[in-house]
């Protein structure tokens, strides 16, 4: 059984956790507090970040290289385009998400607003609260302008892209932190996707402490 | 004809550039005050970053998916093994020097000392520095271990992870911070691959104000 070391509001372990379930790979999901660092863990991952995936024999970790690896080699249903310009535009995109997105919104409030508290490292700093609620206006306006021209983020079909930018997304609101209201381009493509079976899980996790507004997990939000 | 929007200092920069070399890809260099986010350079990169290229008429960001890119149009020499597991391993590594090594090492020594003066943004913090500076022995004893058990980072031939490392330690031997007397593994490792043509191009680099010592561009060092 493949397995992964992982938070629930991790938009990394989420971004590997939708392209294993949209692919139908068997995942067992382990919580790792991996901010404590225990020796087991550092020594499956020396870079001590989450995910770690155990697969095919082997300890991955970084959560682009494993999306890439699982695209290789369970290549049914793809996630990647054939053509190197679109495959091009979906890495593009992921690394838009997992760097830019991830530094100027995820951590501003995400980890403001629960990692500190989980990770026991006091209370949000109310300054990158702001800074990360004013940012995550230009990025829903960066999708739209997308999705104007576009079925799905990286083209027309559904890529990586879209779960790297659902990923983050997802865990954001959970905290009630993203304005659907604010476009309805936004809004139709993540309830396309959050209709997907390979969603239900994440629609399901418990973060204990905070429990997730109603309007998480209805398919109709 | 290629060009490439770039500081001569900049890590992902030259990964990029030892790309294009080592494939024969001919490319023109501007620098680019990226720092200054102007009109024109938000217009080709929303993300504000460096490297921007032009190519195939394209205006390609991201180093890593730039490289990808190249490397599925331009497959001759390989910079990727065709295993998956292989591969996998490839990007790992990328990403374990553009982001642990770049956070950790790249980012408290360069950009204190260089890109802090460059952009006027005052004088290097001595806490960061000395941090970088510590850090930067458990990577290279990383490499040493990994050079221990193979003739190439990631495996028995040279991939993108050689030229994501050699990168990053390019950029800080213009700064003589890096000790090679620590490893002969890592030594040997680097005069290899600083002794190949594609190279020649990061050894003649000048930055202004911050002339590079004289074993940076000695292949004897």
């Amino acid at each position: 059984m493949n397995r992964m070391f992982h938070v629930p509001l991790s938009p990394f372990c989420r971004k590997v956790r939708l392209v294993m379930a949209e692919k139908k790979i068997e995942l067992e999901l382990i919580e790792e507090k991996y901010w404590e660092q225990s020796p087991e863990f550092m020594r499956r991952n020396p870079a001590g970040k989450i995910p770690v995936v155990r697969m095919d024999g082997r300890t991955l970790s970084e959560s682009t290289p494993i999306c890439e690896y699982i695209e290789e080699t369970h290549p049914t249903p793809s996630l990647m385009p054939n053509d190197p310009a679109a495959r091009y535009e979906v890495r593009r995109l992921v690394a838009w998400f997992d760097d830019k997105f991830h530094n100027e919104v995820t951590s501003k409030l995400l980890y403001e607003r629960v990692n500190k508290k989980v990770m026991g490292q006091g209370y949000p700093d109310s300054k990158n609260v702001k800074a990360g609620a004013q940012k995550i206006k230009y990025h829903l306006d960066y999708m739209t302008w997308l999705l104007d021209q576009r079925r799905w983020l990286a083209g027309d079909v559904m890529t990586l892209a879209d779960f790297a930018a659902a990923a983050h997304l997802s865990c954001l609101d959970y905290i009630s932190d993203v304005d659907w209201n604010r476009s309805a381009n936004v809004k139709d493509w993540y309830a396309k996707i959050k209709s997907r079976p390979a969603f239900r899980g994440l629609l399901a996790d418990q973060v204990s402490g905070f429990p997730p507004p109603a309007h998480y997990a209805d398919l109709d939000f």
